[in-house]
């Protein structure tokens, strides 16, 4: 089977050395950060995710959903706080669908724990990687603390290296390589919620929690131990930005002004604001993913998304669980298994990338839109009324398991079916109505 | 004024610095080719480009357009040599109008050779830059010949060093810059159709010659010396490809059922064919092109374009024009200049990147399509009958210096107007219609 090197030991690398290890392979991982328990976990990103349904069913089939589910927090709907104080909850769908809130060091060290178990597998941590040679399979890496270099030669290697990936820096160098990134105007950095002395949590809990408020917002995460992670969003540059917001008085300020209700609940909130720069946000799209039978880029180093349909970890175990069918059908045609596995995952991909940026507007202005809201609510009552028929496009993202591109085929039809129903005058869904339910199934049997 | 360092000598390099030592710059040019006269002037590229409107408005801005016109063949017109035998003439305008047809060698020396006599210009060929330090506005170069490291510092550096621009390389590693690099999947050659032993050309003259076969294409431009360069754009790979034509018999065999007219004018044609690899072709775009007040992009290092629509030499000698003219409004303040210069230029490049993909579709496909033909000779009667009134998109891009996004404005405008006319029964335009004087009245009137 070989000798696999993957760079990047973050969640989809980790993953994707267990599915390599199940297939006979011995694999080295090799991973920039030093590892969680024994060097400085504090120079990891201190973020949330979540997980959805494809992204538990690739974890599933090596056996470790259960235990990352035991670690997450379900999440059955978001709860959206207005400019005005006002509350409203907003359920994933109608038969108490969850997505699953959890730290993302929480699930990159759970990922790596089991991987470590896999006969094998072999971690190196604190090893930065310097230099790829696509043509000789091989990459050099520097120790992040004492700067001694390392050569190592594999039969394959995975670029699991993330959205800023140093693998694809060096496929790009190929004749006739596409490449895109496009990053967002806005930047993240997290703060934290404690929960309360009783140890409940100090906002309501299995809920995500919003703030919209146009470009600036608010996302708040729960967490097992009952302390909610917050995501900031705010503009890089321009009134209420990272660069205006730079000094105490004036950040406190600004949550008080803009976000009353949580300000209180941050305890530290300067200290907290001030301690990292920000973290940006882009999408980034390249091919072809391969270079021969040697090289495979996987991941966010492929196909970075915005985080705004939450779908960046669970794309990243998609891929592994896609590339190890496309292992299995090929066997030893390295290069024909690769060539499938981009086939396969980068059209759901490209249209996911547009997706993200197009979801980050609605999530950033239509939130508190009526019209947006209507649409919704149809949707909604749809669903509830014919559960088999109609699943609105998040929740065929997140609660199914169909290629990104099939919900698109399915929601561009639902979406001019909905038109057409907003365009009936006194318009309401009713259940009674045959026609609806007529139109429902036709849609479905187009969509085919 | 201080010292300018220009990344790149080619055709928009050179034109720079004259612009800037018209201004009162000293100015370094620093040039990875050698210079032609006296080096080796193989490795040059070896193509033909055409210059149109906006092109020549801004080299006479420096007093160079009748020194290049002088050296060009004007084309008043395509000759669409048909799959068939057939042979049909599309005029570019009503009224004589013409592009210009120039070898980029010819053209390149003799912008060289004009901006060395400007005082205060150096050039320095045969110097490839190997590093650019963005803080430090200074930049390295290799001696093509020997090797030899230069160190060149400088108060402001423009990357005006083409499509694999080195400088954008190191530009790229900013926090959010924005980049696309996207390739077609056909590459070109150069071959060349030499005069007929009486001087005249083998080739209708003063007419661009198009063999449009799918992706496949012949184009000849015609010279001073009655020679006729073609490019020829295949695929690299698959049938009929780069990758496929690789021996003297297929080749032959290729041109002879592909383009059996001009195959026994190109004298011999294997070992032009294999003389060089074939040339890619690319869509780049970023953002932001500056950085600080010390390094811009400019030309197609800020923004290569596939050459479907002649314009990628035109537009970027129009840059040369409008960042003279931003140098002018703001002064000293370079960083200003900077920025207004890409507000300008940038949303017109980014149309004309998306309009010259789209062309290259048109190039391809569509030159024989009835339908295509048919809009074309509506558009003709048009601008036949209202001059005033209607001009094509193409007119307005080559024979005008509109900005590129006010003429999209008023082509879509005209575009929807056109379908209106084409969807009446037994449509055909009258001159004595008034309707439809009214209507481009109208038309023009929205787009203002």
């Amino acid at each position: 089977m070989g000798r696999s090197l993957i760079i990047g030991g973050g969640l989809v690398g980790s993953l994707l050395s267990v599915y390599l290890a199940r297939r006979g392979h011995t694999v080295d991982v090799f991973e920039r950060y030093a590892e969680a328990r024994t060097g400085s976990g504090a120079k990891r990103p201190s973020v949330n995710l979540t997980l959805c349904e494809r992204g538990l069913q690739a974890l599933e089939q090596v056996g470790l959903r259960q235990r990352v589910e035991e670690l997450a927090v379900p999440a059955r709907g978001r709860l959206i706080h207005g400019a005005d104080g006002s509350v409203v909850r907003q359920p994933y769908g109608n038969h108490g669908e969850a997505i699953h809130s959890i730290a993302h060091s929480a699930l990159n060290d759970a990922i790596v724990d089991f991987a470590k178990r896999e006969p094998g597998v072999h971690f190196h941590f604190g090893q930065k990687c310097v230099h790829v040679d696509l043509a000789a399979t091989a990459a050099r890496f520097a120790n992040t603390s004492t700067g001694a270099i390392t050569e190592v030669n594999a039969d394959r290697i995975f670029g699991a290296d993330g959205a800023y990936s140093t693998v694809r820096l060096h496929l790009q160098k190929l004749e006739r390589f596409n490449y895109s990134q496009q990053y967002l105007n806005e930047g993240y950095k997290s703060l934290r919620i404690p929960g309360r002395a009783d140890g409940t949590p100090a906002l309501a809990g299995s809920m995500l929690h919003i703030w919209p408020r146009g470009t600036r917002m608010l996302i708040g995460f729960p967490n097992r131990d009952a302390s909610v992670t917050l995501g900031i969003l705010l503009p890089f540059e321009g009134m209420h930005s990272y660069a205006s917001l730079n000094a105490e008085d004036n950040l406190l300020a600004f949550f008080r002004e803009w976000f009353p209700d949580v300000t209180e609940l941050i305890p530290g909130l300067a200290e907290q604001f001030f301690a990292r720069p920000p973290n940006t946000l882009l999408t980034v799209r390249c091919s072809p993913w391969s270079y021969e039978d040697k090289i495979l880029l996987i991941g966010d180093a492929a196909h970075a998304i915005l985080p705004s349909y939450g779908q960046g970890a669970n794309a990243g175990f998609e891929d592994c669980a896609v590339l190890a069918q496309c292992m299995d059908e090929y066997r030893s045609d390295w290069r024909s298994a690769f060539k499938a596995f981009e086939d396969r995952r980068r059209p759901n991909m490209d249209y996911m990338g547009d997706l993200c940026v197009d979801h980050f507007v609605e999530l950033c202005d239509l939130i508190g839109d009526p019209m947006f809201l209507k649409r919704r609510e149809i949707e909604r009552q749809l669903n509830e009324l014919y559960p088999d028929l109609y699943r609105s496009l998040y929740d065929m993202v997140t609660f199914s398991t169909m290629p990104y591109v099939e919900a698109m085929r399915i929601d561009r039809r639902q979406r001019a079916f909905i038109d057409r129903l907003i365009a009936q005058e006194g318009f309401a869904v009713a259940p009674e109505d045959p026609r609806i339910r007529d139109s429902l199934l036709h849609l479905q049997a187009e969509a085919r």
